[in-house]
């Protein structure tokens, strides 16, 4: 299947103004409610503003950069020429939430030219939805490799909105969200509490990480984030709590630089989302549709897939990703001494190949199969794991041939411990080693300081090293799920075999440390998942006494909520990731785990709340079945879900898994209710989730002729 | 053949104390006349001093460590136990200045134990040449991994002394070498004045680099260096110019950290050399028995070669690295439109191949064959070249055709301009490259910032990078040959590949600066060949009137001291460096480059003063052949050479280039004579060097039966 040629994009005109009398003349463009002014000012500096239903969404802000050889590159320009058009497409992606995606926009493309002779274009697109924008250098005589010293873009909010915050951290994303006025923005209180984060770097108190979801007094929903980070830092804003100004802060080096640039180049989109409903936050596809279309030519290799993993043992403390307990643990040959506790031994992973293998599960993760775990962590240590060599007890050979056998799907796991040289030495042995083994997927992690000695999780120099992974993956016919890195910004168009990553608040921390608040998969859809996939791990049912040597830990979650995450926090690949004897002890709920699809050809954001709610419902691809996620915060309340997606003409089951009447996150978290109803598009299903919980539902149409009067309607 | 199992070292003693008692005891070894005393001071902190005939070398100093954990890892030591042992031994290296390398040494072990609990052991071995000392940190539970943040050695030197240095520059060792007391030193001037270094780091106006040569007031020789440089940074000194203490100083990286270790772990050695006759340093080989032995099981794949090159003529602006001169010169196509003056085009390259293959040269060396030169300099730029790809008019296979036909061995060339990363990546696919087209040698090179920015070229993470290159030859079979790398500290015992590197002012800066002093030469074999061959590409014809539009420039030498080179500047790969065409013109003088050898049985140190004049005969590998070198600084002197090394049963034929009676290097350079004369062991030549000038003498058996009374006996 060829991508690309599916994107039909219509050109419908196309200017060309020669401008240099006209500096100030401001410039405008305007899809349905969005507006974009541009203007430069009476110093030759860009600025730009948004308006939602002419409203103010950015107020005049300030473009353009410092960089090596010019520290005043956002002054003194003049318009050299102004070009505008208009495009409307629709493109197909290999996996999605839709089926088709509808690319559609204004653009003005601003020409500069600064005194001293160097050029910078800026591109606005505006969406319905909101605003994209880039800067590019183009090829010139005047600026050929530069350094980005600091990207001087603003946003001037119109108020005191209150925001959906983390700090803004160069090295990790994993923390919890804070909601509250941007006045009272200081990350440090949030830094100091994160003790469950292994590798923080948080140098600016008023900085926080993008995506920001924002709602105002009024009731506009703004999301600024960015698409296509290639070759660049990830952006960072630090937030004026007196009026309200964001100014982009880029991740930057040991040197405190930026970016290495060489014109041609071009910054990543910054994106400015907006509306009056919280739910056209969500079903925007701006950020993908400003990203590249697909580099792979042929994608049949490209699968999502449900998966389990030996994994949640070692979160929870059964069994371990180590082979002995201590690396000086060895016997008179030098060899390890197992503990008696590894996890990843053969008749463990046959276990899970089996499980899955049962259930309709396509895929097994495996961490802990490879040597080096007694080490690894927090020693800054770069050469930690080879990625190539088993732990004894790891038959990898023995293991291929058991999973071919059951037609399952092995993972592959390749942690770095964050030394991004060593992996990027090994790189090419570690995919040549799946290729052999038939691992058709890896997961790769980054948990350590990085190396590089002087580079961050989300700078420049990583940013290309992910980019690297990816491409070595497309070379090797090996999709990615990768752990640690920079949040995503919609790079899986280009990138198809970019299938999730985690750059986020996990499942897991609710195994490891004092977990996240109920509202925390309330927030997520509107920040972390804007850019991409999460394999946020969901699905636990055993909520309560799991993690060894920690009896007061639980997750903050209902079964039915856990239900409901397979479809509000979206994946291709969705682990499946409880035990599977916990699966077994609810085979009933299990169900929808069985039947959940991961891919899909529509999605409707039924209701949506950032911090409060969350109701989804999600065609499955090339079927005709339908499945709904609803969650809550800490708050009970009742998801409201007209049916009225459903095809008019066809009559559906709809499998209702919902908290049991008397069911809390904290006291009753597991307590559920399964019913089963006839109906169709006419019927408006209303469920009630518990605090903390959700519920899923699962919706097939039903051959009249079957026995349709057993099954009772709906309502 | 297995080098390993030649090495019989002889343990004559052993001896275990448990000292806890005699903390404050001195504790000596001596070997001839080099004497080495320790002692725990009253602070505990570990010292040790160094006498030469009852001399002092070293007074009195300080060892000891800052490491993350613990500051003062200097002092509240005490003793727990004390080894002694003496060693002799022979050992034959794959290439070398000798056929066999006596090993021969007093060994004294002092293991410590801090008041914290942890363990420290110093190991000092005493030659009759000088010391080496390297610490170990022991396997232990209370020390782990750890960083070196200083290591506090200290040198405290008897006098002001003359010292022959250069800065202590964390990237470049390519300075003119000053002359000077220390008292005097202050390197910055020189850095200022070095506009002809490409890449500069030196934070310490009064560090200087090793090997440091110095001659006391009364006499004594000493040189300070250091053996095995492996996974350490290089040390560098700082100069107390008040009382004349050395102090250690580690190449940092970008945080200021200088080692991260893993215990068991240790340093490399530090080595100070001494005697009263200047000779016996250069004849030392005491750094050499101070690193492992071979690592190679089969070393017939490592072969020393004379080697012609597409070079020389870059050097001087005859033709160009690059295909274009611009990287934004393109054609409709996007394809380079050549400039016309590419120097590596087949054509050329094969003249040289009929050059070498005419003349015994064994290889021929091409640069700039490769895509990238137009654009390969001075932007930090990450992705420069890629290895395997050639320029248009490169024709690979015909070369390599070609040359196999002509039993030519090519010799690749990898620059990285300093982005070792990128190299690192490519590494598998460059070496398979050179397997796969039979280049079984690389000249590596290291031009520009280092990339991981914030690491330095002598740093440790650059030390482990250039020893994973070597590891990488190893593997396939290549020989290395790395420029801009650390100064070498005798790896090639350890490493048989590693032939060469540059790591100091070679000749080529007389092609493209100012070039260096005529005593330049007389200076390098006591520092900067201390630790290993140098690729210095002796051997220029055209001394004035060589570089593109530079007509004043001229070499700081005569021609007969290009030949001398050949013998006083040892390396195994010796360039033959100028064009054929110059070796053309003068065929006579040319004889002896095509005569010498570059692998030898033996070696004497006839006359040696650093800084002033070095004579040094070497007898060539499992032949009967003696080839002399005679260089002298400005002034013109007369080399005295007892031949009392020739076998006394022989005759023999002595041909002598010296610098005719009207030669000097400043107005007269090219003028030389060549004579011939019968000569035996009972001879004593004496040959007149002009100013800058040098002689070059090679002397092999004759048959009586020949007609001998045809030639001159000499004298």
């Amino acid at each position: 299947m060829k991508i690309n040629a599916l994107q039909i994009i219509t050109l419908v005109y196309f200017f060309i103004w020669s401008l240099s009398a006209s500096a100030q003349q401001t410039q405008s463009i305007k899809k349905d409610n969005v507006q974009l002014k541009f203007r430069l000012d009476d110093q030759g500096s860009p600025r730009y503003s948004v308006l939602f239903k002419d409203r103010d969404v950015i107020k005049e802000s300030q473009l353009g950069f410092s960089i090596d050889t010019d520290s005043s590159f956002y002054k003194d320009f003049h318009l050299v020429s102004v070009e505008q058009r208009q495009a409307d497409g629709t493109w197909q992606p290999v996996w999605g939430e839709e089926k088709n995606i509808r690319n559609n926009y204004e653009e003005l493309t601003i020409h500069l030219k600064h005194k001293n002779g160097k050029l910078l274009t800026i591109i606005f697109r505006a969406f319905a939805d909101g605003l994209g924008f880039k800067y590019e250098f183009p090829k010139q005589s005047s600026l050929k490799y530069f350094v980005v010293k600091e990207e001087l873009t603003e946003f001037n909010l119109a108020g005191d909105h209150t925001a959906f915050w983390i700090p803004g951290d160069f090295d990790s994303n994993e923390y919890r969200y804070t909601t509250g006025k941007l006045s009272a923005i200081d990350n440090r209180p949030v830094v100091a509490a994160a003790t469950d984060i292994a590798v923080k770097t948080v140098p600016d108190p008023f900085a926080v990480q993008t995506p920001l979801m924002m709602k105002s007094a009024d009731g506009l929903y703004i999301n600024i984030h960015e698409a296509a980070l290639l070759n660049y830092p990830a952006m960072q804003l630090h937030v004026n709590k007196t009026n309200y100004q964001l100014s982009a802060r880029l991740v930057p080096d040991t040197y405190n630089n930026k970016a290495y640039l060489h014109a041609p180049a071009q910054t990543p989109w910054r994106t400015v989302l907006v509306s009056d409903k919280a739910a056209d936050i969500l079903a925007s596809r701006t950020i993908l549709n400003l990203n590249e279309p697909s580099k792979a030519e042929n994608t049949s290799w490209i699968k999502p897939m449900k998966f389990v993993g030996v994994w949640w043992e070692y979160q929870t403390g059964k069994s371990t990703w180590s082979y002995s307990d201590y690396a000086d643990s060895t016997d008179s040959k030098k060899q390890l001494i197992p503990n008696g506790r590894h996890g990843a031994n053969t008749a463990n992973v046959n276990r899970y190949i089996d499980f899955a293998a049962a259930n309709g599960m396509q895929g097994v993760l495996v961490e802990g199969w490879n040597t080096g775990w007694e080490d690894w962590f927090g020693n800054w240590k770069e050469n930690v794991f080879d990625f190539v060599t088993p732990y004894p007890d790891f038959d990898v050979n023995a293991i291929t041939s058991y999973a071919k056998q059951k037609g399952i799907s092995m993972i592959m796991h390749n942690e770095t411990s964050g030394s991004a040289t060593n992996y990027e030495r090994q790189l090419d042995t570690a995919f040549r080693f799946m290729n052999q083994f038939g691992y058709p997927s890896v997961k790769t992690g980054y948990v350590g300081k990085i190396i590089p000695r002087g580079e961050y999780h989300d700078g420049q120099w990583m940013v290309n090293h992910y980019e690297r992974v990816l491409q070595k993956g497309m070379q090797h016919r090996v999709t990615i799920d990768a752990h640690e890195p920079p949040r995503p910004t919609g790079l899986h168009r280009t990138y198809p075999n970019f299938m999730a990553s985690e750059a986020g608040r996990g499942n897991e921390y609710n195994a490891f440390s004092t977990g996240s608040a109920p509202e925390h998969e309330t927030i997520l859809p509107f920040t972390r998942l804007m850019g991409g996939p999460m394999d946020y791990t969901p699905g636990i049912f055993k909520l309560r006494n799991y993690a060894d040597g920690a009896p007061g830990r639980q997750m903050h979650s209902t079964l039915a909520k856990q239900l409901a995450l397979y479809v509000t926090i979206y994946s291709p690949v969705q682990m499946v990731a409880d035990l599977p004897e916990n699966y077994e002890a609810k085979p009933d709920a299990f169900q929808f785990i069985k039947d959940v699809a991961v891919d899909w050809d529509d999605t409707k954001i039924i209701e949506a709340e950032p911090g409060d709610y969350i109701t989804i419902a999600r065609k499955e691809k090339q079927k005709p079945n339908w499945f709904i996620g609803a969650v809550t915060d800490e708050h009970s309340r009742t998801a409201t879900v007209p049916l009225n997606f459903l095809d008019k003409n066809l009559v559906y089951i709809a499998t209702i898994y919902r908290d049991a009447t008397d069911a809390n996150w904290k006291n009753n978290p597991e307590a559920y209710t399964i019913e089963t109803f006839r109906v169709d598009a006419s019927n408006l299903l209303k469920i009630k989730l518990a605090e903390g919980g959700g519920a899923a539902i699962s919706i097939r149409p039903i051959n009249m002729s079957d026995d349709l009067k057993k099954i009772r309607k709906y309502k």
